[in-house]
Protein backbone atom coordinates (compact mmCIF):
# COMPACT_ATOMS: atom_id res chain seq x y z
CA UNK A 1 0.00 0.00 0.00
CA UNK A 2 1.79 3.47 -1.03
CA UNK A 3 0.45 6.64 -0.43
CA UNK A 4 -0.40 6.40 -4.38
CA UNK A 5 -3.14 3.92 -4.45
CA UNK A 6 -4.52 2.54 -1.08
CA UNK A 7 -5.84 0.04 -3.00
CA UNK A 8 -4.50 -3.58 -2.45
CA UNK A 9 -4.75 -6.67 -3.91
CA UNK A 10 -8.42 -7.84 -6.05
CA UNK A 11 -9.48 -4.02 -6.04
CA UNK A 12 -6.20 -2.77 -7.62
CA UNK A 13 -5.54 -5.58 -10.16
CA UNK A 14 -9.80 -4.20 -11.27
CA UNK A 15 -8.71 -1.12 -11.08
CA UNK A 16 -4.91 -2.28 -13.58
CA UNK A 17 -7.59 -4.43 -15.84
CA UNK A 18 -10.07 -1.41 -16.43
CA UNK A 19 -7.23 0.40 -17.67
CA UNK A 20 -7.19 -1.92 -20.68
CA UNK A 21 -9.91 -0.32 -22.20
CA UNK A 22 -9.54 2.36 -24.61
CA UNK A 23 -10.45 5.43 -23.50
CA UNK A 24 -9.96 4.76 -19.88
CA UNK A 25 -7.71 6.03 -17.43
CA UNK A 26 -6.76 5.53 -13.80
CA UNK A 27 -9.48 7.92 -12.99
CA UNK A 28 -11.87 6.09 -15.15
CA UNK A 29 -11.04 2.79 -13.88
CA UNK A 30 -11.32 3.74 -10.29
CA UNK A 31 -14.43 4.86 -11.06
CA UNK A 32 -16.03 1.60 -12.69
CA UNK A 33 -13.99 -0.71 -9.96
CA UNK A 34 -15.71 1.35 -6.99
CA UNK A 35 -19.27 1.66 -8.79
CA UNK A 36 -19.22 -2.01 -9.62
CA UNK A 37 -18.18 -3.03 -6.15
CA UNK A 38 -20.29 -0.60 -4.68
CA UNK A 39 -23.91 -0.82 -7.02
CA UNK A 40 -23.64 -3.63 -9.37
CA UNK A 41 -22.07 -6.47 -8.49
CA UNK A 42 -23.84 -8.69 -10.43
CA UNK A 43 -23.09 -6.32 -13.15
CA UNK A 44 -19.13 -7.27 -12.40
CA UNK A 45 -20.08 -11.42 -12.53
CA UNK A 46 -21.92 -10.51 -15.90
CA UNK A 47 -19.37 -8.49 -17.17
CA UNK A 48 -16.83 -11.17 -16.19
CA UNK A 49 -18.58 -13.94 -17.84
CA UNK A 50 -19.24 -12.02 -21.37
CA UNK A 51 -15.55 -11.10 -21.26
CA UNK A 52 -15.03 -14.70 -20.99
CA UNK A 53 -17.33 -15.82 -23.30
CA UNK A 54 -16.21 -13.57 -26.07
CA UNK A 55 -12.46 -14.11 -26.08
CA UNK A 56 -12.88 -17.68 -25.76
CA UNK A 57 -16.07 -18.22 -28.59
CA UNK A 58 -15.50 -15.59 -30.92
CA UNK A 59 -13.34 -16.28 -33.85
CA UNK A 60 -13.64 -15.34 -37.62
CA UNK A 61 -15.63 -16.19 -40.10
CA UNK A 62 -13.56 -18.04 -42.69
CA UNK A 63 -14.97 -16.41 -45.45
CA UNK A 64 -15.27 -12.57 -44.90
CA UNK A 65 -12.92 -13.02 -41.95
CA UNK A 66 -15.28 -10.75 -39.18
CA UNK A 67 -15.81 -11.79 -35.56
CA UNK A 68 -17.91 -15.02 -35.80
CA UNK A 69 -19.07 -17.49 -33.28
CA UNK A 70 -19.77 -19.75 -36.35
CA UNK A 71 -17.67 -20.94 -39.12
CA UNK A 72 -19.67 -18.67 -41.35
CA UNK A 73 -20.94 -15.32 -40.09
CA UNK A 74 -24.50 -14.37 -40.48
CA UNK A 75 -23.99 -12.46 -43.14
CA UNK A 76 -21.61 -15.03 -45.41
CA UNK A 77 -24.25 -17.78 -44.65
CA UNK A 78 -27.30 -15.83 -45.76
CA UNK A 79 -27.99 -16.92 -49.38
CA UNK A 80 -30.54 -14.05 -49.88
CA UNK A 81 -27.74 -11.54 -50.42
CA UNK A 82 -26.67 -10.15 -53.19
CA UNK A 83 -23.36 -12.14 -54.64
CA UNK A 84 -22.28 -10.00 -57.23
CA UNK A 85 -21.31 -7.37 -54.75
CA UNK A 86 -18.18 -7.62 -52.63
CA UNK A 87 -17.37 -4.91 -50.39
CA UNK A 88 -14.03 -4.96 -48.69
CA UNK A 89 -13.53 -3.26 -45.00
CA UNK A 90 -10.37 -2.62 -42.77
CA UNK A 91 -11.89 -3.94 -39.24
CA UNK A 92 -15.35 -6.00 -38.13
CA UNK A 93 -16.33 -2.84 -36.41
CA UNK A 94 -16.77 -0.86 -40.37
CA UNK A 95 -18.45 -3.71 -41.10
CA UNK A 96 -20.90 -3.34 -38.32
CA UNK A 97 -21.60 0.15 -39.18
CA UNK A 98 -21.90 -0.63 -43.18
CA UNK A 99 -24.62 -3.18 -42.14
CA UNK A 100 -26.19 -0.63 -39.51
CA UNK A 101 -26.79 1.81 -42.43
CA UNK A 102 -29.43 -0.95 -44.14
CA UNK A 103 -28.34 -0.16 -47.46
CA UNK A 104 -25.77 -2.47 -48.79
CA UNK A 105 -27.11 -5.83 -49.65
CA UNK A 106 -23.65 -7.59 -50.37
CA UNK A 107 -20.82 -9.39 -49.11
CA UNK A 108 -18.07 -8.13 -47.13
CA UNK A 109 -14.59 -9.05 -46.88
CA UNK A 110 -12.68 -7.68 -43.71
CA UNK A 111 -9.37 -6.95 -44.20
CA UNK A 112 -7.97 -7.15 -40.60
CA UNK A 113 -5.77 -4.26 -40.90
CA UNK A 114 -4.47 -1.46 -43.77
CA UNK A 115 -1.31 -0.95 -45.73
CA UNK A 116 0.70 0.89 -43.57
CA UNK A 117 4.55 1.17 -44.93
CA UNK A 118 6.38 2.65 -41.58
CA UNK A 119 5.24 -0.40 -39.64
CA UNK A 120 6.12 -2.72 -42.11
CA UNK A 121 2.60 -3.51 -42.94
CA UNK A 122 2.45 -4.27 -46.99
CA UNK A 123 -0.67 -5.33 -48.95
CA UNK A 124 0.58 -9.07 -48.27
CA UNK A 125 -0.16 -8.98 -44.16
CA UNK A 126 -4.00 -7.29 -45.14
CA UNK A 127 -4.90 -10.95 -47.01
CA UNK A 128 -4.84 -9.16 -50.55
CA UNK A 129 -4.35 -12.43 -52.15
CA UNK A 130 -6.59 -14.26 -50.59
CA UNK A 131 -9.59 -11.21 -51.36
CA UNK A 132 -8.28 -11.45 -55.05
CA UNK A 133 -9.05 -15.15 -55.23
CA UNK A 134 -12.61 -14.19 -53.16
CA UNK A 135 -13.69 -11.69 -55.60
CA UNK A 136 -12.26 -14.12 -58.74
CA UNK A 137 -14.98 -16.29 -57.55
CA UNK A 138 -18.47 -16.68 -59.74
CA UNK A 139 -20.61 -13.53 -60.07
CA UNK A 140 -18.60 -11.24 -58.45
CA UNK A 141 -19.05 -8.22 -60.39
CA UNK A 142 -17.91 -5.03 -58.38
CA UNK A 143 -15.37 -4.44 -55.02
CA UNK A 144 -16.39 -1.66 -53.49
CA UNK A 145 -13.47 -0.16 -51.52
CA UNK A 146 -14.56 0.92 -48.13
CA UNK A 147 -11.41 1.36 -46.14
CA UNK A 148 -11.23 4.38 -44.66
CA UNK A 149 -10.29 7.98 -45.80
CA UNK A 150 -7.07 8.20 -44.41
CA UNK A 151 -3.87 8.35 -45.58
CA UNK A 152 -3.29 4.26 -44.85
CA UNK A 153 -6.72 3.62 -45.81
CA UNK A 154 -6.25 5.18 -48.92
CA UNK A 155 -3.41 3.91 -49.85
CA UNK A 156 -5.01 0.61 -48.75
CA UNK A 157 -7.70 1.26 -51.15
CA UNK A 158 -5.05 2.39 -54.23
CA UNK A 159 -2.86 -1.03 -54.01
CA UNK A 160 -6.26 -3.18 -54.05
CA UNK A 161 -7.64 -1.63 -56.17
CA UNK A 162 -4.94 -1.92 -58.68
CA UNK A 163 -4.30 -5.06 -58.54
CA UNK A 164 -8.22 -5.65 -58.73
CA UNK A 165 -8.65 -3.96 -62.23
CA UNK A 166 -5.50 -5.52 -63.27
CA UNK A 167 -7.31 -8.97 -63.26
CA UNK A 168 -10.37 -7.68 -64.50
CA UNK A 169 -12.29 -7.03 -61.91
CA UNK A 170 -14.51 -4.00 -61.06
CA UNK A 171 -13.27 -1.87 -58.39
CA UNK A 172 -14.89 1.37 -57.01
CA UNK A 173 -14.62 3.46 -53.56
CA UNK A 174 -17.39 5.04 -51.50
CA UNK A 175 -18.09 8.42 -52.13
CA UNK A 176 -16.44 11.12 -50.54
CA UNK A 177 -17.95 14.27 -49.72
CA UNK A 178 -19.88 16.32 -46.93
CA UNK A 179 -20.85 14.67 -44.42
CA UNK A 180 -24.80 14.61 -43.89
CA UNK A 181 -26.22 17.20 -41.32
CA UNK A 182 -23.14 19.17 -41.67
CA UNK A 183 -22.79 23.17 -42.39
CA UNK A 184 -20.51 23.78 -45.47
CA UNK A 185 -18.87 26.39 -43.96
CA UNK A 186 -17.50 23.94 -41.42
CA UNK A 187 -16.51 21.41 -43.58
CA UNK A 188 -12.84 20.88 -44.32
CA UNK A 189 -11.91 22.45 -47.83
CA UNK A 190 -10.08 19.03 -49.23
CA UNK A 191 -13.54 17.39 -48.46
CA UNK A 192 -15.80 20.25 -50.12
CA UNK A 193 -12.95 20.17 -53.11
CA UNK A 194 -13.54 16.45 -53.19
CA UNK A 195 -17.97 16.91 -53.09
CA UNK A 196 -17.29 19.05 -55.81
CA UNK A 197 -15.11 16.84 -58.11
CA UNK A 198 -17.32 14.13 -57.33
CA UNK A 199 -20.61 16.67 -58.11
CA UNK A 200 -23.34 14.50 -59.54
CA UNK B 1 -29.81 -9.72 -36.12
CA UNK B 2 -31.96 -6.37 -36.91
CA UNK B 3 -30.89 -2.99 -38.74
CA UNK B 4 -29.56 -1.37 -35.39
CA UNK B 5 -27.69 -4.15 -34.44
CA UNK B 6 -25.61 -6.13 -36.75
CA UNK B 7 -23.81 -7.96 -33.52
CA UNK B 8 -25.05 -11.37 -32.52
CA UNK B 9 -24.84 -13.82 -29.91
CA UNK B 10 -21.38 -12.93 -27.76
CA UNK B 11 -20.55 -10.20 -29.36
CA UNK B 12 -23.63 -8.62 -28.40
CA UNK B 13 -23.95 -9.78 -25.16
CA UNK B 14 -20.72 -8.35 -24.48
CA UNK B 15 -21.73 -4.87 -25.17
CA UNK B 16 -24.69 -4.79 -23.25
CA UNK B 17 -22.81 -5.76 -20.15
CA UNK B 18 -19.93 -3.15 -21.21
CA UNK B 19 -23.21 -0.68 -21.05
CA UNK B 20 -22.97 -1.56 -17.10
CA UNK B 21 -19.83 0.51 -16.65
CA UNK B 22 -20.55 4.10 -15.62
CA UNK B 23 -20.01 6.83 -18.30
CA UNK B 24 -20.10 4.16 -21.06
CA UNK B 25 -22.82 4.18 -23.48
CA UNK B 26 -23.67 2.44 -26.74
CA UNK B 27 -21.12 3.30 -29.15
CA UNK B 28 -17.77 3.21 -26.13
CA UNK B 29 -18.91 -0.33 -25.62
CA UNK B 30 -18.94 -1.24 -29.36
CA UNK B 31 -15.41 0.47 -29.49
CA UNK B 32 -14.33 -1.02 -26.21
CA UNK B 33 -15.52 -4.71 -27.35
CA UNK B 34 -14.09 -4.17 -31.24
CA UNK B 35 -10.90 -3.21 -29.47
CA UNK B 36 -10.54 -6.60 -26.82
CA UNK B 37 -11.45 -8.54 -29.64
CA UNK B 38 -9.29 -7.58 -32.18
CA UNK B 39 -6.40 -6.20 -30.65
CA UNK B 40 -6.25 -7.36 -26.76
CA UNK B 41 -7.78 -10.79 -26.29
CA UNK B 42 -5.63 -11.67 -23.50
CA UNK B 43 -6.74 -7.84 -21.88
CA UNK B 44 -10.16 -9.64 -21.96
CA UNK B 45 -9.31 -12.61 -20.09
CA UNK B 46 -7.55 -10.81 -17.41
CA UNK B 47 -10.72 -8.50 -17.09
CA UNK B 48 -12.65 -11.35 -17.05
CA UNK B 49 -11.03 -12.74 -14.23
CA UNK B 50 -10.20 -9.71 -12.19
CA UNK B 51 -13.94 -8.53 -12.42
CA UNK B 52 -14.65 -12.53 -11.31
CA UNK B 53 -11.99 -12.26 -8.11
CA UNK B 54 -13.00 -8.59 -7.07
CA UNK B 55 -16.97 -9.77 -7.04
CA UNK B 56 -15.80 -12.48 -4.98
CA UNK B 57 -13.51 -12.18 -3.07
CA UNK B 58 -13.78 -8.44 -1.89
CA UNK B 59 -15.92 -7.75 1.21
CA UNK B 60 -16.35 -5.38 3.77
CA UNK B 61 -13.95 -4.71 6.78
CA UNK B 62 -15.93 -5.09 9.90
CA UNK B 63 -14.44 -2.43 11.51
CA UNK B 64 -14.89 0.79 9.17
CA UNK B 65 -16.79 -1.22 6.52
CA UNK B 66 -14.15 0.14 3.90
CA UNK B 67 -13.98 -2.60 0.78
CA UNK B 68 -11.64 -5.21 2.24
CA UNK B 69 -10.13 -8.51 0.92
CA UNK B 70 -9.98 -9.80 5.05
CA UNK B 71 -11.84 -9.20 8.21
CA UNK B 72 -10.04 -5.84 8.90
CA UNK B 73 -8.92 -3.54 6.20
CA UNK B 74 -4.94 -2.75 5.96
CA UNK B 75 -5.47 1.21 7.68
CA UNK B 76 -7.84 -0.51 10.75
CA UNK B 77 -5.36 -3.80 10.90
CA UNK B 78 -2.45 -0.96 11.56
CA UNK B 79 -1.88 -0.21 15.21
CA UNK B 80 0.28 2.59 14.03
CA UNK B 81 -2.68 4.79 12.91
CA UNK B 82 -4.26 7.60 15.36
CA UNK B 83 -6.89 6.02 17.60
CA UNK B 84 -7.38 9.69 18.89
CA UNK B 85 -9.20 10.37 15.42
CA UNK B 86 -12.26 9.23 13.26
CA UNK B 87 -12.86 10.50 9.83
CA UNK B 88 -16.04 9.46 8.75
CA UNK B 89 -16.67 9.18 4.90
CA UNK B 90 -19.77 8.31 1.95
CA UNK B 91 -18.04 5.65 0.50
CA UNK B 92 -14.73 3.40 -0.21
CA UNK B 93 -13.72 5.68 -3.23
CA UNK B 94 -13.52 9.12 -0.62
CA UNK B 95 -11.81 6.79 1.69
CA UNK B 96 -9.24 6.01 -0.80
CA UNK B 97 -9.15 9.83 -2.00
CA UNK B 98 -8.41 10.81 1.37
CA UNK B 99 -5.64 7.81 2.08
CA UNK B 100 -3.91 9.22 -0.99
CA UNK B 101 -3.62 12.59 0.30
CA UNK B 102 -1.11 11.11 2.84
CA UNK B 103 -1.94 13.84 5.36
CA UNK B 104 -4.50 11.67 7.67
CA UNK B 105 -3.36 9.22 10.29
CA UNK B 106 -6.11 8.11 11.66
CA UNK B 107 -8.92 5.27 11.28
CA UNK B 108 -12.03 5.61 9.10
CA UNK B 109 -15.64 4.89 9.23
CA UNK B 110 -17.55 4.34 5.82
CA UNK B 111 -21.11 5.11 6.14
CA UNK B 112 -21.75 3.40 2.56
CA UNK B 113 -24.54 6.44 1.94
CA UNK B 114 -25.41 9.47 3.12
CA UNK B 115 -28.92 10.98 4.20
CA UNK B 116 -31.21 11.33 1.70
CA UNK B 117 -35.04 12.17 2.67
CA UNK B 118 -36.50 11.97 -0.85
CA UNK B 119 -35.03 8.20 -1.62
CA UNK B 120 -35.92 7.11 1.73
CA UNK B 121 -32.39 7.03 3.26
CA UNK B 122 -32.37 7.93 7.27
CA UNK B 123 -29.61 8.32 9.49
CA UNK B 124 -30.52 4.54 10.76
CA UNK B 125 -29.59 3.37 7.20
CA UNK B 126 -26.13 5.04 7.15
CA UNK B 127 -25.24 2.60 9.98
CA UNK B 128 -25.37 6.16 12.48
CA UNK B 129 -25.54 3.90 15.80
CA UNK B 130 -22.50 1.75 14.49
CA UNK B 131 -20.68 4.97 14.01
CA UNK B 132 -21.31 6.08 17.49
CA UNK B 133 -20.80 2.91 18.94
CA UNK B 134 -17.36 3.00 17.52
CA UNK B 135 -17.01 6.67 18.63
CA UNK B 136 -17.55 5.96 21.87
CA UNK B 137 -14.96 2.97 21.97
CA UNK B 138 -12.19 4.35 24.40
CA UNK B 139 -9.77 6.63 22.73
CA UNK B 140 -11.52 8.58 20.11
CA UNK B 141 -11.31 11.98 20.63
CA UNK B 142 -12.37 13.47 17.41
CA UNK B 143 -14.48 12.56 14.62
CA UNK B 144 -14.07 14.32 11.19
CA UNK B 145 -16.90 14.35 9.13
CA UNK B 146 -15.62 14.39 5.79
CA UNK B 147 -19.10 13.96 4.17
CA UNK B 148 -19.52 15.40 0.84
CA UNK B 149 -20.09 19.19 0.25
CA UNK B 150 -23.81 18.45 -1.59
CA UNK B 151 -26.85 19.27 -0.04
CA UNK B 152 -27.27 15.68 1.02
CA UNK B 153 -23.68 15.38 2.40
CA UNK B 154 -23.88 18.23 4.11
CA UNK B 155 -27.26 17.08 5.76
CA UNK B 156 -25.95 13.72 6.73
CA UNK B 157 -22.82 15.41 8.61
CA UNK B 158 -25.32 17.86 10.34
CA UNK B 159 -27.69 15.36 12.06
CA UNK B 160 -24.24 13.21 12.57
CA UNK B 161 -22.62 16.34 14.26
CA UNK B 162 -25.86 16.62 16.30
CA UNK B 163 -26.26 13.14 17.59
CA UNK B 164 -22.15 12.88 18.31
CA UNK B 165 -21.88 16.28 20.37
CA UNK B 166 -25.38 15.00 22.06
CA UNK B 167 -23.15 12.63 23.72
CA UNK B 168 -20.16 14.90 24.34
CA UNK B 169 -17.92 13.34 21.27
CA UNK B 170 -15.85 16.53 19.40
CA UNK B 171 -17.05 16.56 15.87
CA UNK B 172 -15.37 18.75 13.13
CA UNK B 173 -16.21 19.16 9.53
CA UNK B 174 -13.57 19.16 6.63
CA UNK B 175 -13.25 22.90 5.83
CA UNK B 176 -15.04 24.51 2.77
CA UNK B 177 -13.06 27.03 0.99
CA UNK B 178 -10.85 27.82 -2.42
CA UNK B 179 -9.57 24.72 -4.17
CA UNK B 180 -5.72 24.78 -4.33
CA UNK B 181 -4.52 26.21 -8.08
CA UNK B 182 -8.14 28.05 -8.48
CA UNK B 183 -8.21 31.54 -9.90
CA UNK B 184 -10.52 33.58 -7.29
CA UNK B 185 -12.00 35.51 -10.47
CA UNK B 186 -13.83 31.42 -11.55
CA UNK B 187 -14.40 30.10 -7.90
CA UNK B 188 -18.34 29.86 -7.27
CA UNK B 189 -19.61 33.09 -5.13
CA UNK B 190 -20.72 30.00 -2.10
CA UNK B 191 -17.27 28.94 -2.02
CA UNK B 192 -15.97 32.31 -1.62
CA UNK B 193 -18.38 33.53 1.09
CA UNK B 194 -17.34 30.17 2.91
CA UNK B 195 -13.67 30.65 2.74
CA UNK B 196 -14.11 34.52 3.35
CA UNK B 197 -16.06 33.77 6.84
CA UNK B 198 -13.38 30.37 7.63
CA UNK B 199 -10.39 32.72 6.96
CA UNK B 200 -7.27 31.99 9.36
Amino acid sequence: MTASSPEAGALEALIEALKRLPGVGQKSAQRMAYHLLQHDRDGARLMAEALRAAAEGIGHCERCHTFSESALCPVCADPERDARQLCVVETPADQAALERTNSYRGYYFVLLGRVSPLDGVGVQQIGAAELLARASEGGVEEVILASSFTAEGEATAHVLAEALRSRGIRATRLARGVPVGSELEYVDLGTIAHALVDRR
